[in-house]
């Protein structure tokens, strides 16, 4: 039997502490897998008294977590501190340059800084595996590192914040307004005290940023990222959503083509008959178009002690039988610089509500703008007609230039017939989504 | 750069003249993922003057397939040959003797010899791989041997035939029945001539097989899988099913519980929430549970040329990059003798339908088998009134054992009241389908 592999786990919150436990109780079938043992040999943490259910025989404490990537006892290094800098990247940094393997998932880091530690982690010959860092269980770094390495990637698309699919679920099914489906939600615990980066998209644009690099062998480049929020949405959009045919989700999308390298985070639009309009609650989905597969799709649990410690162990696992491959698929020499594509001139269709005020002359103001934009319209509602009342006009428009619905939207904002702030929800075209 | 690796296919059908083309129009993506070639240097067929579209440049031809096996100038064997015996496992177990890498899609031979293939080729120190002979381009096996490898997994289960999915749907949105449906589907080739393996179960069996194995870490059992076809699925029980909040489909399921390993392929009556009620047309897709990650389904194209040859190449990669593991991700001398439940023992529910005469007393004979049998109706259903015209009667159980619904149906069957022969489907528990 090859020795033990030891590992040391910096971080002892809900995923370090269910990483101890699942490598402890998981460790017959795990050395049956691995034909080696994997043991736990050092741990570090704030409060050394706090009781988390784990054995801590033959496991030392550092106080310091820094120092479990000093601790000769330690080959993998397991950082479940968090935050893309600080101690959670000395501790990786410091982990790869003494030549010990690392597993995080750590989606901030890598989406920062991940290009940088792959080199880094390549030169000392040690893995960097990150499996947990995007939909939780979900293997689906592997699944586009590996069980499609035969296929160029075209597009990935996804659900990738539980937290953000679990409000606008609620929201549909309950019919409470945002704010107070996140008030229950934080009482339940399914979104955090500040859920900001849930919130905005920060989170899945994390996540989409790795996604991307993988499938396309890019350099990782967060910044192009554009990000959007689930804040401004509303029950009445989710109303005429359902009337159109559509479900609102929150997607996570990549495309590759001739223009350049497309990576968002937004609202959509989701015609019902895609099967990611289905995905609810906090479940995570990801689709995958590959040039000789075809579309696959991925489904499971983005988050929770339980799925985020499977991926860990796995990424161990394959590190425990040597089996670890370069961080994004290929040397970081080969790794591609993202051409990425400028969101004002991604062509698709829109979803646009206006609210205005029902005096004549509203609707030809409307029409004029969307003609000088050279916008061509697809569906149009209107509803509220009582008298005072302002009146909701919702257009959906055929394929059109971001550019042109921006300022078709500006130029009818400038009226003075507008009296609530214009909505615009992007809708994604079900050629891609099915 | 590592040298290059020499691949010979045997036999150039749809699927071995798919993976050389593929070999050859990937090879500079695949020589970035593998730092080093994959190079085609032999093929062997039956017809050597038929077109297939493969530049033949640098191949060499043999006439028979085991000369391949024994080519001095190929290191890894892609069997595409076909068929449980005969030559296909010739090609493999020769090949594995020469120490050469086998991969493979073929789901006969692995369901009927996998695990002696598996231990040969460990004895050889090569690699026996066969993603492609299940659910197509979707890695399946790759998750459940890597991607949930810290994982107990407690049952999986799918849609692992695209023919009979494809048959189901078309029934279903048509209002055709089977008979006409295969027709046609005869017709647009997405059913065989002879298309008895699809439609009876056995293909969807070997692939259930091979699933369990992987799953349980199980020795391959395929005599344990309890095999049922959708040739006696009528569009009657199709609108029942619907009426009931039900859909049909063709399900392999092995779970593992402390009585035993069930292995069977039948149709179900899947509730409509359940995500896989929604997998239609040629689509596959697959359910796994483990005990760490909970519920994670993987969906997309379970045949054709493109998804394949996905698999077979991805296979070839993780060789070429000398990851390759067990067969069915233990060593062999680990596999379990598989501790199969007798079906008798299934506790479930079940849809039955009687078809009998309108006279006094039919109702009483039905209800006194059921007592009789200790088998407790959930819902009942009944149609036909007109004079003359039999009486379909529809129940639902709750639930109880296999043995007691054959029982019953015995029972009621033998009465006189009794016109057509009685139909049973079993309905899968949501609470496992979730």
């Amino acid at each position: 039997m090859t020795k033990t592999l030891r590992v040391g786990v910096a971080g002892l919150g809900f995923v370090g502490a269910a990483t101890v436990k699942l490598l402890q109780n998981q460790a017959p079938l795990l050395r049956l897998r691995c034909t080696r043992d994997i043991l736990v040999t050092a741990v570090s943490a704030r409060d050394k008294s706090k009781d988390r259910g784990i054995s801590m025989e033959g496991i030392k404490w550092h106080d310091n977590p820094l120092d479990i990537s000093n601790d000769e006892h330690v080959d993998l290094v397991v950082e479940a501190i968090g935050g893309s800098d600080g101690v959670a990247k000395e501790v990786v940094e410091k982990a790869i340059a003494n030549g010990k393997h690392v597993v995080t998932a750590n989606k901030a880091l890598i989406a920062q800084s991940g290009t940088i530690l792959a080199e880094d982690a390549e030169q000392s010959g040690v893995a960097l595996a990150f499996e947990a860092a995007v939909a939780g269980g979900i293997p689906i770094l592997k699944v586009l590192r590996e069980g499609l390495s035969a296929n160029r990637i075209d597009g990935v698309y996804g659900i990738l914040n539980g937290t953000c699919n679990y409000i606008l679920t609620c929201m549909r099914e309950t019919g409470k307004e945002f704010e107070e489906v996140l008030q229950d939600a934080q009482k339940l615990g399914y979104a955090e005290e500040d859920p900001s980066f849930d919130l905005d998209g920060i989170d899945a644009a994390h996540k989409l940023a790795i996604l991307s690099s993988l499938a396309f062998g890019l350099k990782i480049d967060f910044g192009a990222v554009h990000v959007e929020g689930i804040r401004h949405i509303t029950l009445l959009d989710m109303e005429f959503a359902q009337e159109l045919g559509y479900r609102i989700k929150l997607l996570g999308i990549t495309r590759q083509s001739a223009r350049g390298i497309e990576q968002r985070v937004h609202p959509c639009m989701v015609p019902l008959d895609a099967p990611i309009a289905h995905i609810e609650d906090v479940f995570n989905a990801v689709v995958v178009h590959g040039d000789q597969v075809g579309t696959t799709m991925y489904e499971g649990r983005g988050a929770g002690a339980g799925p985020t410690s499977s991926a860990i162990v796995a990424d161990i696992v394959d590190i425990a039988l040597g089996r670890f491959l370069p961080a994004f698929g290929l040397a970081a020499n080969d790794l591609k610089t993202s051409n990425s594509l400028d969101m004002l001139e991604r062509v698709a269709s829109y979803y646009v509500r206006f609210t205005v005020i029902d005096r004549p002359g509203v609707f030809a103001e409307i029409a004029t703008a969307l003609r000088d934009n050279n916008v061509s319209m697809e569906k149009i509602i209107q509803r509220g007609r009582a008298p005072g009342e302002p009146v909701r006009v919702v257009l959906t428009t055929h394929e059109t230039k971001e550019k042109a619905i921006l300022k078709t939207i500006q130029a009818i904002d400038q009226t003075d017939a507008v009296v609530e702030p214009t909505r615009m929800i992007r809708i994604e075209p079900s050629v891609f989504l099915s």
